[in-house]
């Protein structure tokens, strides 16, 4: 298997029928990035990026690209990490996003759960589990994300979402008839709001498993640990699914998020909810009382 | 298992938690049909209605709930059949359809493929090997139910597509990028034009399993047998994903066809294509040549 410019491919992209090499293949996942950023006009001039890096495979792979870009694109980058308190997962990562901004020399921020609300993960899976820890820890994680870096005075929060996060979550959301979730899934924020800071996802169009090649061919140290609670039935169903369409149709993942991007700009415009200030902490939310608030009183 | 009305039940609703003896489950039935035909205005005062009936289980569940309520509904019934001229299949299933219409008193039309467009199926499944029987056969029992239904002078035509059938072919259109196919699975229909029968949907939201269970308490003989040339793997897969999902969470199905129905006015409005006259047969289509008369050619 060899790539149009001779050298042996390393990779096969059934859906374009690309074969490429380390070299070729490196430069093709820039570019690509590169057009989804100018598509969607998603990092503007004077920026103030901060990266949410987690030290999985795919917040790596998008502090480097980020970084490569930073070079030559006139914006600023800060890490942000959420520390959910969570032993034997975590810290490892953390340690791993450590080094790789020490590597990269790019400034980084650890914020936990436990400084910041009180309660680790580790605890709140201890006392509640009745509602599953996942429920908790995204809604904590936003939170953090959102409060810190607008206190950075981050104007953008740049997050590792794959095509495979993407259309995972489009189609969840479409089974189980969320559709303000389901407008939520854009390339775009549809929320505007001076205490919400906008996310963009420069690696929506890269299948996941390219991230892992780009992380290897690159060697960039990634944590592969998988997190303890992690436990989401419903989406590995429709990951194994996604995966099993891909198989007989090679572009269903790409169909599907064309599918969406036609279908989100109609949504958006006709579903969004106003986003309000939460009458406890002033977190934008779309209730009177944020998700956050509403969760720490039941711990 | 027992019926709230103190009954043995024959049928358990995961999705609802009812358990409905034999006399609440076919009460039911109708009353969820009525439902959805008020819901969406699917039947008005003096129609004509064609109810499009194959000699299936769905189709034929659809002509016995729509007898019933034309007893009490001021509306118009005939049924059409479509022969395709498959050997062993149709030719058996036109025979339970024609003992249904007797049974019920209902005039009953049968148009074939190969009098009015001049090639059976089993003839073309001969001739053409690359593009698949469906193809043709979908485009033209379309073209022939709506032409013909049209000279009979009715302004509807009633098909059995069932809940499985709706949130199938939603999903397929979906992951295959196809909006423009997405846009028309809707519960009334979005094309208006003046040689163009809209296509009502009674059973949309009755559950397959539900059908089959109608017909065979109600003892309506129908077909059992399948299409030797259908062999949709993309839908099979699809089928069997939608089912593991309402295993995992009993709401799935109708979840879906929630989301949809919430999308759908809004596609509709936005990407519904302007229909135009065929300018060699002058049915309506969306481009200068309708599919019908572009695959006739071919053959």
């Amino acid at each position: 298997m060899y790539c149009k410019c001779g050298k042996k491919a390393i990779i096969f992209r059934r859906y374009s029928g690309e074969k490429l090499c380390e070299r070729c293949f490196n430069k093709s996942m820039i570019e690509r990035v590169k057009k989804v950023i100018r598509k969607y006009s998603l990092i503007e001039k004077n920026d103030f990026i901060a990266a949410a890096v987690s030290g999985g495979k795919d917040s790596l792979v998008l502090l480097h690209i980020l970084k490569k870009l930073s070079e030559k694109y006139p914006f600023d980058l800060i890490v942000v990490t959420i520390d959910e308190g969570i032993k034997g997962y975590r810290d490892k990562t953390i340690k791993i996003v450590k080094k790789n901004c020490k590597l990269l020399g790019i400034e980084s921020k650890v914020y936990s759960f436990k400084k910041e609300l009180g309660h680790s993960m580790d605890e709140i899976a201890k006392r509640d589990r009745k509602l599953s820890a996942c429920s908790y820890c995204g809604v904590f994680r936003r939170y953090l994300l959102n409060k810190k870096t607008r206190e950075l005075g981050c104007n953008k929060i740049a997050i590792g979402h794959n095509l495979d996060d993407e259309v995972q979550t489009i189609l969840m959301n479409f089974l189980r008839g969320d559709l303000s979730r389901f407008g939520r899934t854009g390339s775009y924020y549809i929320y505007s709001n001076e205490r919400f800071v906008p996310r963009i996802k420069p690696l929506r169009e890269i299948p996941e498993k390219e991230n892992v090649v780009y992380a290897l061919s690159n060697n960039i140290e990634v944590g592969f640990s998988r997190c303890p609670y992690a436990g989401e039935a419903y989406r590995n169903n429709i990951r194994e699914f996604l995966n099993k369409m891909e198989v007989e149709q090679p572009t269903t993942k790409y169909s599907l998020l064309r599918s969406y991007d036609k279908i989100y700009p109609l949504i958006a415009k006709n579903l969004a909810k106003k986003v309000k200030y939460c009458e406890k902490c002033g977190e934008p939310t779309i209730g009177n009382i944020c998700k956050t608030c509403e969760f720490l009183e039941k711990l």
